[in-house]
């Protein structure tokens, strides 16, 4: 959905939120994604982890061409740059952890204008293999609860392995 | 190394072999794969594993845009396919497998026309980041005798996980 096509769901959904609580616009399925640079990934794989309930399987992260200048270059993520964080399950086969099925996607959005109040990023996650079924009501709040941290980092805690 | 180039250093090698031992001509270093698509990732992490000793770690395998049309629509590896096998050390911190050194890569590269005895496929090895230091001398060989039963799949062991 490009911006000019979601600019009447915006003022739709702003007339029909009560006042006072109209939300940032929501971060689009990251459609391709798949085939974007692959930034790093990593296997979380025990409950020892303090994020094992929450990321617990193997997680790779994708960025387009916007977000692979920062993650290359170094300094802030421009507008348009799009970070996916693809969550799969693992089983272990004699010795290996292999993929499983996708348990969901998270996606960060760069665009300072539409998401002032979330360090300038828009955050959600589709469930499973779905492009449309959202996984909370509200990821910019509960995604940047914890991003927050990384505010140094321009809100991001993945580093590209070259 | 263009073929153009490559082709006075072919002519040169099969003056220094002696006669009937000319090699098949070396595969160049994929420059630029980690910007290449995604295909799959596994962790070989326990001596449990039959190839622990070879690929322990954790590997991803990146393919070039010929080599991507296979993996996504079937048939046949086009001549210009370039498949990268990138295996990183691993190491376990709090639960979690994370990336550490490259141990090496492997490629596979497509070409019937040079690579005739070996499926049609060149084979290298390049050792931890190096783009020149190779693995093996006779990697086309090496490769081969353990791709070799992936005749049916094209020689090719990896599937694309979408």
């Amino acid at each position: 959905m490009t911006s000019r096509h979601l600019a009447p769901l915006v003022l739709l959904l702003a007339l029909a939120a009560p006042l006072g609580a109209a939300e940032a616009p929501k971060v689009d399925y990251p459609a391709g994604y798949r085939q974007w640079a692959h930034v790093r990934s990593m296997v979380i794989y025990s409950e020892k982890h303090p994020l094992f309930a929450t990321f617990g399987g193997i997680h790779h992260l994708y960025a387009n061409a916007e977000a692979m200048r920062a993650y290359t270059k170094g300094g802030t993520f421009p507008d348009g740059s799009v970070i996916v964080f693809d969550l799969l399950d693992t089983k272990d086969e004699n010795g290996a952890w292999v993929p499983g099925e996708r348990k969901f996607i998270g996606v960060m959005h760069k665009d300072r204008a539409k998401y002032k109040t979330t360090g300038g990023w828009g955050w959600e996650g589709f469930k499973g293999d779905s492009r449309t079924d959202r996984m909370v009501t509200d990821a910019n709040a509960q995604c940047f609860s914890c991003h927050e941290k990384q505010k140094d980092n321009d809100f991001v805690f993945s580093g590209y392995r070259p």
